[in-house]
């Protein structure tokens, strides 16, 4: 028989008093004092960039990725811990690419490119031809198959330098990386050079998922991404001769899929176990960093905040999870699945939160969701202001949260300082060494921050007033 | 004789008219696209930084820095440009400072330092005293002439991690780097080491002013900055063996005082001249690295507010300087020559704006003002939300305009995120790769924004109203 002591129940009974009687204000100084001083999220950051390294869908990395999260969710003494099963797509990028200018024969400058995601390879010698320099879709169909059969496309409209949000800048260029290629076919290209999606001049390509539409495989061409610096170099050139050539050689291969994972813990609810927040990252990166801000930083800043939240002696209403989503990059799959595993199960998802938009100093959130839950969010400001976090705006969230959005519920997604983030998307320098400690841990305690007054204070209580007062 | 043709009268005069009938909003576009999009600071920063390098006072560097600042503000087509004579201190550091930890006789461990600016030399062949390690001056004073005499002050009070504002965290500490010295020479400590003023653990010294007060010069110890990572080893050590050894040797000197400027432009002002508007940073800089951050970014910026100005068809009614003040790191000779001059002449300074913390992202600006000029401000927070600057708070502003305070003028500091700002600061790793192109341009167009403001709508016009109306 196991004798519970008064005074083992008294002093329960007392912090758990003590947590719920604090106020608002004094548990955001706990969540952020925990995370600062502290936080895990730099150490695992540091175990998943330098031990394991990058992530793509189906590689070794992604594998042993799971299984450290796993482990390292295990230990945190969640409810539950598990693996979601999820078939991925596997993309290899084989040799690394090879690339020149020729100005004329025997005359060449070797620039910096690599494989877009989900390309073909050129043939095994390569490809040489004449390029044509496009800024857009409408300068291609403008150029028309005679100008352009034979081809090599190369792409190169920059992104917009005066816009401050840098992904309002990404979103504007993106369509040449990602349907460059299937829009070049038409006119008989056979290849694509894009300009790397990066606001700075350097020697870096940024690689990133790309898409064939229904074109058949045997019509494919390939399609890489140029440095900034190699861009400008080309135009240039293209300028003083417009038959120059431009030599490719990338042995990219997309291979059948593979199983993965994406990985999950729970902190279930303490008054409303039926209803679910989701916080979470994506687990997979591309290949040639290590991950470290795409999106190594959204999972550890993730994996954090459930156990910011035990460490600050708060117990969820409402039942938390972290879900570490695979296949975000080339596929979605990890988002879909849990999304498809939820509405089959019934769960109700009240609110999720994704952070992909990189580690550095959190500014805020954008939000998807009702104006009544807007209004909600807005009047809890005050509370983050001492933190400076003062971006709350409506807006796109995360990619692998999306696919749960309902009428009722809220979606949200951190906002951190975006002018740094595309030196290093998608491309070698996304290592752990430009992820700064403070910023990450500011990253995850905001997050915290947010979870907390979304559990005690539930999703746009006003609507569902009756519901919670069941 | 010169004939003026009509069309091109009407052609200024519409795009005077054209300015003057601008929203506040639309001139804040064009400002910021204007410095993203063709800004000069970062080309500055490059020369100044990796052409030019370190500018201690003194310095071939600082007079380098001079000549070529004042070159540049001369192509710029400012009103007035002139050097303001100041005498400044000269240190050097000499050979390259040397320590070790001596666990037993012939068992050494290498460690980081460097001299404190200011400091003197230890003997030739060095100091090794056994350690006493101190969090503060409280601590050295219960210890007493007893257990310190003869032995190296140790200070090892971190930066204090779970503040949000790192230059809090960093005014919490400097005390012991500043005072360290002059306080342990009272119980006879042969020597002091102070933890660098560093949040992040890892090898870098930081250097910095210290001073040693009345105390002649018979009586002085040197005093050095030991990097984070051997702060913690050496701490380790002393827990382990409070009997070990420290070693150091450092051959750094005072100089006598050498002639150097105050670099200033000017736009003259349409409607008041008399009234001056100062927008500044410091030419000098530490000389471990290239003080890219401190001061660098705040030369090029505040260069670049007169630049801006011209090129948004700004044309200010109150005259504009930019001052690139000398010597503030070790005697703020500049800053306080400035003040006096202005002084002597009677130039009514209504408003001075400095950036010295860094050029990462700002978020804002600290004010010095009434309660009158700080609601002034807070009206115009709306034009600049657009651009993601949130930060409006009375405090401390510039050590270099402070001189310029009176009861009714504003003083302003730009106050960029500070996550970053002491992994650098004063150390070897302040260097030009470390500072983004965006942020440090957006920095430039927001105390442009600033400057545009109060230019237009005058420093506290209620209170002012009469003056103005003349």
């Amino acid at each position: 028989m196991k004798i519970i002591k008064p005074a083992l129940i008294l002093c329960s009974v007392l912090m758990v008093l003590n947590v719920k009687a604090q106020s608002d204000e004094k548990v955001f100084k706990t969540i952020y004092t925990q995370s600062l001083t502290n936080g895990k999220s730099y150490d695992w950051l540091d175990h998943l960039s330098n031990q394991i390294g990058s992530r793509l869908s189906g590689s070794l990395g992604a594998a042993k990725a799971v299984v450290y999260t796993k482990e390292e969710l295990e230990k945190l003494g969640l409810d539950k811990v598990w693996l979601q099963s999820v078939m991925v797509p596997r993309w290899i990028r084989g040799t690394k690419e090879y690339a020149f200018i020729e100005s004329e024969p025997g005359k060449t400058t070797t620039v910096n490119i690599c494989a877009l995601g989900g390309s073909i390879a050129t043939p095994a010698l390569g490809i040489k031809a004449n390029v044509i320099e496009v800024k857009n879709f409408e300068e291609l169909e403008a150029y028309g198959r005679e100008k352009i059969e034979g081809k090599i496309v190369f792409y190169n409209r920059p992104m917009q330098a005066d816009l401050i949000s840098t992904f309002e800048a990404y979103g504007g260029c993106v369509n040449q990386r990602y349907k460059g290629a299937a829009e070049a076919i038409k006119y008989g290209a056979v290849g694509v050079i894009v300009r790397s999606m990066n606001l700075r001049l350097d020697d870096f390509p940024h690689t990133g998922s790309m898409t064939y539409d229904n074109i058949p495989v045997e019509k494919r061409i390939p399609s890489a991404a140029i440095s900034t610096n190699d861009a400008e170099l080309l135009s240039t050139m293209l300028k003083l001769n417009k038959d120059i050539k431009f030599y490719f050689k990338q042995s990219c291969k997309q291979l059948k899929d593979v199983q993965s994972y994406n990985v999950i813990g729970e902190i279930t609810g303490s008054e409303f176990p039926n209803e679910y927040m989701v916080v979470g990252g994506h687990l997979d990166s591309w290949d040639l960093g290590d991950g470290s801000h795409d999106d190594g930083a959204g999972v550890v800043q993730s994996m954090d905040v459930l156990r910011l939240l035990k460490e600050s002696g708060i117990k969820p209403k409402r039942s938390i999870r972290v879900v570490l989503f695979m296949n975000e990059e080339n596929g979605l799959r990890g988002g879909k699945k849990y999304a498809e595993e939820a509405k089959r199960k019934g769960e109700n998802h009240v609110f999720a939160l994704e952070s992909d938009a990189g580690g550095f100093t959190p500014r805020g959130f954008s939000f998807d969701c009702s104006e009544a839950s807007f209004n909600q969010i807005l009047s809890w400001q005050h509370l983050f202001k001492p933190y400076l976090i003062h971006y709350f705006e409506k807006g796109g969230t995360g990619a692998d949260v999306g696919p749960l959005k309902t009428n009722s519920n809220v979606l949200a997604g951190l906002r951190p300082d975006s002018q740094r983030y595309f030196d290093h998307h998608h491309a070698s320098n996304d290592t752990f060494d430009a992820v700064n400690k403070r910023e990450l841990e500011l990253g995850a305690a905001t997050m915290t921050a947010l979870v907390y007054l979304f559990d005690k204070y539930g999703v746009n209580p006003i609507a569902n007033k009756d519901k919670i007062k069941k």
